[in-house]
């Protein structure tokens, strides 16, 4: 019998393993595939079937030696576990180039995360349209905003020395309101309170991927 | 005694988990730590110590157990590794507000990838600065430009429908000429030849994160 998954049993450190496995699954479940082995998986995202199905363990026992996982039961439950049976708000800080190019990026609103507010400082920006007739309003308003709306997630997308003094202002909210979520994209390590998610993204670390096989070959 | 790395020996698999080790481990140097365990880092970046421990027996025997290692060697050997011992040319293909975004970000410069041109289809760009007193040039021109030039790595930071087309054009050309490594920003899977080199980029993992996190306290 497969028990139900306790999502606070699954570590975090397997959390940017479940977003890659949910891909590679979703690839599997569009080729029509309905079984898949640790060891096959473990192929195709390079990683060691013996992590593959420690991670597994804790969506219960249904994988079967020899006969593999059901694609879409590992889905359903990586979808649970993520948190992605339900929609999430998200605002982005900052309507310059990237973050112009993060609220048009359509992955967002097919994953279930809903972009309800874009922000800015300048006078430039504040009012320009950035899709479905909504408007880029005035950072001055952002505490405002998040006291009056619920804001699951912050994308911040300042220059890096203003990232710092966002992120005070959108956690230093009465703690019932303020944002509990940010994906900094900033290039500064920032610093929020511990019981604020913070992700920091860094373009960097994918061209190393790149310039690893270049230098190989070369 | 330590042996040198042999590049070839180091597999695919742990190239991500290198560049998050290299990442900590420059901030340990930064804060004037010269030793780490596996077991630290361990707690520091999300993974077991067996497994660091395993990754960093590429680089020789050079760890010592109940003292650690080196902060300053693994540093070195991990740049070795990644091939950031040298400096790459990158060429941006797309100067809309993600492209844009890219080529303004810091972090490429500093780990020695230097943007060489950005290209664009639109004449409302092409012409435009980008910076250093580098203009946006016309896409008709690409070929003729990874021709002319050395191109090690091509971000394609255009919109899905033209994503193929434009990797084609760049993996089409004399193998000597050729792009070997792609970093795709388009949210669209793309297909090279085996030995061109495609990473795909998906903001959405990064926001996946995040909802784990809040699923899970509400």
């Amino acid at each position: 019998m497969a028990r139900p998954v306790d999502k606070n049993a699954v570590p975090a450190v397997t959390v940017p393993r479940l977003t890659m496995y949910l891909r590679k699954l979703r690839e599997l479940q569009a080729r029509g595939v309905e079984r898949v082995s640790s060891k096959q998986l473990a192929g195709m995202i390079d990683l060691n079937a013996a992590q593959i199905r420690k991670d597994f363990s804790y969506f219960g026992e249904f994988g079967t030696r020899g006969v593999g996982y059901e694609v879409d039961r590992l889905v359903d439950e990586i979808k649970r576990c993520l948190g992605l049976e339900r929609s999430w708000n998200v605002i982005i800080v900052g309507a310059g180039s990237l973050g112009t190019a993060l609220a048009r990026y359509r992955g967002f609103a097919e994953q279930g995360f809903k972009l309800t507010a874009m922000f800015d400082a300048s006078h430039k920006k504040i009012g320009v349209s950035f899709g479905d007739g909504r408007c880029v309003r005035d950072v001055a308003d952002l505490e405002r905003f998040c006291e009056e709306e619920d804001v699951d997630i912050a994308i911040v997308a300042v220059p890096g020395h203003a990232a710092q003094s966002i992120i005070d202002r959108l956690v230093g909210l009465d703690p019932e309101r303020r944002v509990r979520a940010i994906l900094n994209f900033a290039p500064v390590k920032v610093f929020a309170p511990r019981d604020v998610v913070v992700r920091q993204v860094d373009f960097s670390s994918e061209l190393m991927f790149l310039s690893f096989y270049l230098d190989r070959e070369s």
